[in-house]
């Protein structure tokens, strides 16, 4: 298990928290998330490292971007 | 056909328009709603005249406030 930090922009409640977890945690690796949404930080625990790439790409599936 | 307007307090995205939309749409006699998110006024089509009430409910199950 390992821990990734992304930042995303854009979040203004729990429907837009609960969008971008639920994309994360669709990614093969991704085995919790956590938003803090006044901060836009998102804390991640994965089984292996993701690129940023993946991780913006699923971001911006759920509607946001990530910094 | 008559129009009600009320204005809904908490809304700060697409996703709380939305929510707002799906309950007030589930209510009895309502047609059609239409959401303005900056000012949170909200105007909607009805068959028959709701009460303050009922939308105020509907409005909460959605986890908003009527102002």
């Amino acid at each position: 298990m390992m821990n990734q930090q992304i930042d995303v922009l854009g979040m203004t409640c729990g429907h837009c928290v609960a969008a971008v977890t639920k994309e994360l945690l669709l990614l093969n690796g991704v085995t919790r998330v956590e938003v803090d949404l006044t901060s836009g930080r998102v804390d991640l625990t994965t089984t292996r490292e993701l690129s940023a790439d993946e991780l913006a790409a699923a971001v911006d599936e759920a509607g946001y971007s990530v910094a």
